[in-house]
């Protein structure tokens, strides 16, 4: 078995690759960021999510973002609630999170050379959220260029990938091929502004979207939300 | 004044580059990382030198690079001693640790796009550390495409540099440009792996270079040494 390794959120998006990882017969090494996200709810979903699909190695690794400040999943800014559906993902968010997948994907390569995986897997979306500039295709491939300059592994086998397939995909697209796989999404975590109760919100960008996709896909989504 | 973003470790060459940098007439705004180094005084250095610099800006990020192991930087393996002079340098040697350029570049570029900094300096050598794949040109130009590609800033004005401007110095040549700027290199810190007593042990690698650097330059080193 090849080593692989799935940086794993607790989302629905890391979540169906780490499905789709382990179904390419990968041997996945988990890696979930602790960057004092708001919802720190999304840290039990990505353990829930790594022991359901039988991943043995897991680290949950404490970076605090917030020192960096300036964005509403790290700050105490307001989450935008009820965007129209036609301005979702049209412009850079005050959810982006300065270089976040920059510093993820590198933390994910110290990892990756570690245990001597060369396939790094994300759930990153060019269609949900293309005013990320960290969630584009020309991200991708200079991560990869990069991945092979940086490291001893790189250099000597020219052999990094960085895979992100959903990276065209609608989330219906997402959410199908996750069922297929046996995927249980009542695990996972989506909303950015739980409510005061601990449910998920509904009208946060993030739960939109998640419902959007749900409906697209014509199945329930297993997750109670507030209203 | 331009704000710039320096990643300062307390050691003799980012102290340098600091000095430069202010000379260069930079804001500055220092990230030091604490990566669970096993030498702890570095992280002191780091302060003294913002200090002395006037430098009002600096975080001190933790960042448990121990979980990735298989350093002799963070782990329990020996850090070689009395390397024959013509080795140093030569091969990737035990005190690598896995994509630590990548990892502290993309924190320093999450600081500098909260800042608004599309400067970061960092103290990186080619010659002295020719073994570390991610101390080499060809890895800077890959991070400064991918800052440009990974951030909000870097999309709109394609306008982030790193410098490195030691990469091609030798150590004396360093020593001799930070002694004009006035800097006291009595306040960084080089070794890898110092004495029960805490002086520097002068016989490890970074020592070498440093002591090697020292003579060739003429000057002495105000360090106080083990042997």
């Amino acid at each position: 078995m090849n080593h692989a390794v799935i940086l794993l959120s607790g989302g629905l998006d890391s979540a169906t690759v780490a499905a789709i990882a382990r179904a390419d017969g990968q041997e996945l090494f988990a890696l979930t960021i602790d960057y004092n996200q708001r919802h720190q709810v999304e840290l039990d979903a990505a353990r829930n999510v790594a022991q359901f699909l039988g991943i043995q190695n897991q680290i949950v690794l404490p970076v605090d973002l917030r020192l960096f400040g300036s964005s509403s999943l790290t700050d105490e800014i307001d989450v935008p609630k009820d965007v129209p559906k036609d301005q979702i993902g049209r412009s850079i968010p005050n959810t982006y999170v300065p270089a976040r997948n920059t510093v993820f994907l590198s933390l994910a390569l110290a990892y990756a050379e570690t245990v001597g995986a060369r396939e790094i897997y994300l759930g990153i979306s060019a269609v949900d959220f293309s005013g990320y500039p960290d969630c584009r295709p020309e991200f991708l491939t200079a991560f990869e260029q990069l991945a092979n300059a940086a490291t001893k592994l790189g250099v000597e086998t020219s052999g990094f990938r960085i895979h992100a397939p959903l990276l065209h995909w609608s989330k219906a697209k997402t959410i199908r091929r996750g069922l297929e796989l046996g995927l249980d999404y009542g695990l996972t975590w989506t909303c950015y502004d739980p409510a005061p109760n601990g449910l998920s919100c509904g009208r946060c960008e993030s739960c939109s979207l998640r419902l959007q996709g749900f409906r697209e896909a014509g199945v329930s989504d297993p997750l109670i939300y507030e209203k």
